[in-house]
């Protein structure tokens, strides 16, 4: 389906992490570069696409947010309640909880238009009549699965093919579903079961840092691996830098989902922030996301790792400061010559 | 470490599934069948291992519990009040919530005097001394670990090699630690982080039920896969007819960790005693597995499967009802087909 010299995809890292300059090296290095529309304005999804075709004439994939149904917002108004005291220390006032759709509509006009090669999605399913429109713009297209089910109701859509995510992922949860415990399965048998219930080609992610992983991902059935937190300390990245020093020296420090920051569950290293409001926190994207932004910038401007998500998946601990190309290189090698290829 | 013909271990399933039969079944077909020493008698120990050797004069294992420290009373007591109700409507007492050793020294010396060949441990780390006495009778030492830090812990006993258990798995949480989020890891990144930190040879544990997962398995750097829910269907284990049952008419029946039944995470099918007591259920490992004996056992006799603990892992849609031998040659030969070997 991706027809990648290195079966290697960078994971779409919404809120920064993602660069026209990672893409590009990714893509340039063979295998499929990615840019994040989520958080941004579709003209800035635009000048991204734009500014990756400056940097390679080859394919990169865009990854859009599709939007949900609205939180309860009773349940929303008490976990604010209990961000107050974290916003007076900091000196700031709480973001307005608003349910949006990021700009849905306009960003998968942008895609269409600017006929991007590869669009994948979360947090959802698109319409059959978005996929079709992407098709007929030459897209291939991905949307993000967590359960068989999923994988069953993602295939409806018309989509080419399946981003298979395992619980080892940092970052959101991919699937249209969020409720707790659902989506939990780890890569290895979510591959075999996913594969058994909707036979569709797969882009295996969860976990995946390096040659050997992305080998044995390759022999339970996918056909690319997509990382993003072996991607979090490449020169290319947009990492902030309070992110990137927690990654560097937080190796043996774990990994936890919570919907602390966001309202949905999302995998980071366990710090202050998500060790006291994971328990009160509410499935409400993105008003959480919203109710937070404060806090999280705050705590970035201080250099304070303790308040901001710190995304990471449960391989964290291999992940290696390299230039993203070579990365590349590096891991499609090793698992080329691990499978004897 | 094990040199198998085909690099399958049946894992050790305690509480009745595992049998000499399906131990020497597995053996024979060139694997590693294995016993549960877990509930048993010393002397019943002995009979298994003496029965397993009149079917098979192949290498085997056996499983052994190592015992923990004891629960909070007080929270076992409140987690009895709560199964009040089931037991009146059972009609009979709870169990004793007493705390035991489950034999531990016995156990160990039955198996030193029966000369077993390979000898694993699960629910913490065995003394060096223990690992040594097993070793001058000629046992290879096998320790379950779930995260990177108990492989550190489990390879300074001396230990041969180590079981690795992702969240995948069914049944026990099977390291030395059971708290609430620890040693969740996928596979296959739990693979990589364990031989990362400690290099020893590694068996893979957790959802592994086919001749692909298998093979991703060794790709990743194990040198043999031990599968439990994929033997759960074969005509030689002793899986109780409820289980069986709800195995092959739930395939769509997700899993979830809990300590409802027994006092330690464990994976099982969803059901109802499952979803009513696993909030309120302690830490408090074997009282609370004593405790709900009396509740298993009416519900066992009633043939009512949401009362027990249908223990399986993440894969158990794909599991086979296959005879064992048949089961291990298959799947060996898919993997190592996969694998070009």
């Amino acid at each position: 389906m991706l027809e990648l010299e290195r079966p290697i995809v960078q994971a779409p890292m919404a809120g920064g992490p993602s660069t026209p300059a990672l893409a590009a090296a990714v893509s340039e290095a063979g295998g499929l570069g990615s840019l994040a529309a989520g958080y941004r304005t579709p003209d800035a999804v635009r000048e991204d696409v734009r500014a990756t075709r400056t940097l390679t004439g080859r394919r990169f994939g865009v990854n859009v947010f599709v939007p949900g149904p609205p939180g309860d917002p009773e349940a929303v108004h008490r976990y604010a309640e209990g961000l107050r005291a974290d916003a007076d220390r900091a000196g700031v006032g709480l973001g307005e909880p608003a349910h949006d759709d990021d700009a849905w509509e306009a960003k998968v006009a942008v895609l269409v238009e600017e006929r991007v090669p590869v669009v994948s999605f979360t947090f959802g399913l698109p319409r059959p009549d978005v996929v079709s429109a992407l098709h007929d713009a030459g897209a291939t297209v991905l949307v993000t699965v967590t359960t068989p089910e999923e994988a069953v109701q993602a295939r409806a859509t018309g989509a080419d093919g399946l981003v298979v995510q395992g619980v080892e992922a940092g970052g959101h949860r991919g699937g249209p579903s969020d409720e707790d415990g659902v989506g939990e399965y780890g890569l290895l048998t979510l591959l075999r079961l996913v594969r058994d219930a909707a036979c569709l080609p797969m882009v295996a992610a969860g976990g995946l840092v390096d040659g050997a992983s992305v080998a044995a991902a390759l022999v339970a059935g996918a056909e690319a691996a997509q990382l993003g937190t072996a991607f979090l300390l490449c020169p290319e990245a947009g990492t902030g830098a309070a992110h990137r020093r927690a990654l560097e020296q937080g190796r043996d420090t774990p990994t936890a989902l919570t919907r602390a920051f966001s309202g949905r569950r999302a995998r980071g290293l366990v710090n202050r922030f998500l060790v006291e409001h994971s328990a009160a926190a509410p499935a409400a994207y993105p008003e959480v996301h919203h109710l937070t932004t404060p806090l999280r910038a705050a705590s970035r401007q201080a250099g304070d790792p303790e308040g901001i998500n710190l995304w990471a998946g449960q391989g964290h601990a291999l992940c290696q400061a390299l230039p993203a190309g070579e990365l590349v290189r590096r891991i499609g090698d090793e698992a080329a010559s691990l499978l004897g290829r």
